[in-house]
């Protein structure tokens, strides 16, 4: 093994090891919980639960499903704008993202669904919406990196990044006693600021800006639309996935709606006022019109009333989109931080817009606009929280936002050190944004040109400039047969 | 400002005003309904509902979600399929439906869910499925005049175009009693002749049919096949998304599933039977075999049958397909209307049959076939209408088609009127069907020619045709340096 | 008419006749069943159900429309990875299912919900999802032929394949009593070898591997991966559509969610191992991936623990993967068996892997894991069957996976040797894996290659090569007005 050989050979080792060390982790510790194991029947007789639909299943299903297409198809297919580099970034989100739900599964488990009397996790239907909710933190990390790390490094930051969710989710939700429905601070600015310091760690000062190959396509854009229409539509889905049953997801679904509608027509007016003769810009559309549903996560589920969700999504449409426009060039002339999809602008500053507008709606909180029972349930202030008062809530929030920055800048320096580390077969400058370095590339139709096929295997050929040959060399085209038809017509 | 400038500042300008007036419209009017607010608990004590489950959330959540992929997904992509102005298609039906859902929730709100007590709209998520369906006649609209108008006249067309859905829906559903679940007479008949008209008063007469952008590549076909399947797949949710709890909503879904089952092999027949060799047309696949769905509307809730619901749909896809083939060009040459997407094969015509159906199928009715308590339910022929008999409440529906068809000519001529004009910033002839004049172009690699990449630098340059220099100004390419690798390898 | 004619004027006839066939056929047999007739109310009140919530079209109608995007968009998509065929693999795969699903409805119907009081097949969303799973098989055949046959050829395959599959399923799970909630053994084992067997059948010894048309570009890629990560996501719903109320499908979603999972990793781990420089091959990320969903078909309801669907997916991830690489070259080499897509590798051989899994599992199961009721309920061991042992259900259903294989490769060899009879207008091997024979082409600007619009009408065309004014002739491309700029602005 040369030491190339010996890096690529990395991948299949930590995908077969960790996959088993999973089974191993499973076997001991995973089970199913009482609505998913067939005891549910007696369950249900001894609850006096009437009817079947009651199960949790049909509350989160058709969410958790929503959720899903985000984290695959939103996630996926928003990452692969880059001209070269579509099939990385759908191709790299599917595997951390289906390595990471499974070592969710495990780590959220031992905080929150460890069953004492037996030492096991029961897992339903909520448990697999967290662990893709605990996915997305990784994936939004990801977007900063793309096109810079190999899949190694990818199963590390994912590792690592799971890991650290879940405690920072603990901490913030349990210990703190926050609420986070659509994980403003814990998903979207634990992740953003993670997948930020680890770029800050791997900066690269030969990338140029005007690398030929980070820029997208007219078509790469078109499948980026996929991405970025499937995370709009769904998101209320996300912010109602895990709230409470009735009046609770019903109201995040309407809050997140609205303020993902107000995003859009903000973003709209910012991207056409600082553009050149008006004209509208593909990135701006791509990611700021998402905005509004970062940072209404947190209130999504309180009484933020529909004007407020409007509100929200009508300032992070302007921030986000002229983050996009300045804050995104100067971090990475000024600060060394290189952020490819620009999370920054998308997740790191709307979710600590979140944060803050969660702490203020939650301070402003009272029995009048919530009604006795429903500001307990709402805030959950029950058992050991049941003489919190709105008030004090809000500061609980606002120490939650805290942590979640700690935890993102802090572990985002760390694993960002490890992965520095020469040994993962990150690509070189030049192969930065290039599908090339990790994916087989089947000669393409689209990339053999044209007067390839024609004067191919002519005596045209050799009068064209010495570099033409240089090209067919470099791309192995010198014997291809892809000119068969017109050669055979020729003979 | 010049005046071209002055027009492009319009964008920005009217997505900032007319959303910071959603905004002071939803803090004075709209707020949570009983089932999204926090008082949902107490609601459900009180009126002895036994399980968060009945909620209407729970009913109906999964068809709003698939409605809303219809609405930006599916209408966006469709509008994906000409070779140039992809952005536009997707981009530019992201902004209207975003708008236009907001303005929507308030003028049906004031129409249908105004609380009288305090002066309040309270919505909930039948309210977010109704004013995606609002936003689907004008959606339907702007498919007649994709490629012709600007960002502004959208926004223009779509405010009106929801005035008056809102008014002609009040008309058609509320004072003449008529039903429409799907929206056959309501939202296609109406957005079909709103679009046509529309377009028929912006005709541009040296508009050649033969424009070298209006026409598809193989790619961008493959893009608006997406849009056509999530139309095909979620549109049994759509006829049923609003329909009575229960078997109104299952029967909705199997006709509309069958409908449209029968429309794909008609519509495949006819493309095939008039086409030179029996070739498909891909414009028919994308098209016509929606055509069922649309004229199934009205009547998916009622006993319409099984096999009524193929038959409707055999012959929506024969009528569809014959439009595309024989009366779009006659109405571009004859009647001067210019229909991009031909709407009025894909909806205004089988909105038209299906407003028909619809009044045939309810003056059929009888209590031999419904039962005395669901031909009450399915008619709701309560209060008022509580001596209604089917005979006569298929005459209100044909009434409820001629109010829609009314509504859709009428406020078209007088909106087309308004976007004559010459403030909003029309495109050029020259400049249709061309994202060029709204977009950020950035250079695209499937743009830049080969033989530029191979030639640039080089004295072989300087022997190419002259026009070739002109291709390379006219696109900025002189001095553009895409092919570094090639020089480099070259000096 | 020529003999070209007559041939291609067969499509328009098959789906004429074929569909008034259905509709007489629906019209004689098929009515609304009693939870969506307008007697659900009556039907309610009779049998003391309490609310709406619970007609069956709330358990199972968001599973039925992930289906539903399986089938169109999935199945769809996956198959539009040919360069030069995604038309017809996205095309074809809409007109044989919208005529398999009826068809289906049909003979599923005769078998399973006919109600004997009066003759009629009484349909809810229950039988609309087992159409769809009818017709999964069959797309399934579909996969290994993609390329080679007409569409008249594969609406015979659909006939004579959802007939055999709904006798193959009522042989399985009412005589045999075999559970296969997701079709392990019923769809993908039946579905695999019957398209084996006609592709086997139907071989074509001229038609080389390297056959120029028969791969991918860049974005088809990109293309086919929405069809993977819609199956794949979706995988869940499917497994768990027709499954229990209550734990079955809670049960059935976690462990497909699970066996997914694991699946990825370790098809990323061999194709980076058996790939030269460890790159990744996008045909196994975009197939093999997926095949822990088939294998964990049949158990997914089953108390197969979740490490047990670990392990499943991990050994399926190996095997799929390995399938492409070794499997499919030695069968097309050596079985004569050309298998486009690779089906036997993503649904034959996994199929037959999630049958044994399936025996194994049910053998092994006992009270003491699913509980008295618990077993009773997940085995059905009720009526007839009330003796059964689970030892005993283990041996049924292995039996069961014999019938699937018995039905497949028989069925396959008898409608193989029908689609050979000269007269279905299959294209020539020349035509194989183009959309040119079926599709109208429009003529597409990615296709016009530049040296065409630079030197045509010029003297320099004159000096080129003359199998370039050849190639210019067979695409007709000699007097097309293309390049009307730059010859406007030349002259």
């Amino acid at each position: 093994l040369t030491w190339h050989e010996y890096n690529f050979s990395f991948l299949p080792a930590v995908c077969f090891v960790w996959q088993i060390a999973m089974i191993i982790l499973f076997g001991v510790f995973i089970r199913y919980n009482e609505e998913s194991s067939p005891f549910w029947i007696e369950h249900r007789k001894a609850n006096n639960i009437s009817s079947d639909i009651e199960n949790d299943f049909y509350f989160r299903y058709p969410s958790f499903q929503d959720v899903h297409v985000m984290i695959f198809v939103g996630f996926g297919f928003l990452m692969t704008f880059l001209k070269r580099y579509s099939f990385g970034g759908v191709g790299f989100n599917f595997l951390i993202a289906a390595f990471g739900l499974q070592w969710a599964l495990l780590m959220q488990g031992w905080f929150h669904s460890l069953d004492y009397s037996d030492g096991k996790i029961k897992i339903g239907v909520e448990n697999l919406i967290n662990a893709d909710f605990c996915v997305a933190g990784c994936l939004i990390a990801y977007g900063a990196v793309l096109g810079k790390v190999s899949p190694v490094q990818l199963m590390v930051l994912t590792l690592f990044g799971i890991t650290l969710f879940a405690v920072e989710e603990y901490i913030i939700l349990n210990l703190i006693h926050a609420r986070d429905a659509g994980g403003s601070m814990v998903i979207h600015t634990f992740g953003g600021y993670y997948g930020l310091s680890i770029s800050w760690m791997l900066y690269r000062p030969n990338l140029s800006q005007s690398n030929r190959l980070q820029g997208s396509v007219y078509h790469s854009d078109v499948f980026a639309m996929i991405g970025t229409l499937f995370l709009w539509m769904f998101w209320p889905s996300f912010n109602s996935a895990i709230t409470d049953h009735g009046d609770g997801q019903h109201r995040a679904a309407i809050n997140t709606y609205l303020a993902l509608a107000s995003t859009v027509l903000t973003t709209v007016a910012i991207s056409s006022l600082f553009q050149k003769h008006g004209k509208l810009d593909m990135v701006h559309i791509q990611n700021s019109t998402l905005a509004g549903g970062v940072a209404v996560g947190t209130a999504a589920e309180f009484m933020l009333m529909p004007y407020g969700s409007l509100i929200v999504g009508f300032c992070c449409g302007i921030i986000s989109t002229l983050g996009y426009i300045y804050i995104t060039p100067f971090m990475e002339k000024h600060l060394k931080i290189q952020d490819t999809c620009g999370i920054h602008n998308l997740h790191a500053m709307p979710g600590v817009i979140g944060g803050v507008v969660g702490a203020i709606t939650a301070a402003a909180a009272s029995e009048a606009v919530y009604g006795h029972e429903g500001l307990i349930n709402t805030f959950d202030f029950e058992d050991a929280f049941k003489n919190m008062t709105p008030t004090r809530q809000g500061g609980h929030q606002a120490a939650g936002l805290c942590v979640a920055i700690c935890f993102g800048v802090g572990g985002g320096i760390i694993v960002g050190c490890i992965l520095r580390l020469p040994i993962w077969g990150d690509p070189a400058d030049d192969n930065c944004f290039d599908d090339e370095p990790y994916w087989e590339r089947h000669i393409s139709m689209l990339f053999i040109p044209f007067p390839v096929a024609v004067f191919h295997n002519t005596p045209l050929l050799n009068r064209l400039p010495s570099f033409y040959h240089l090209y067919l060399q470099k791309h192995q085209l010198m014997n291809f047969p892809f000119c068969d038809i017109l050669t055979q017509q020729a003979s």
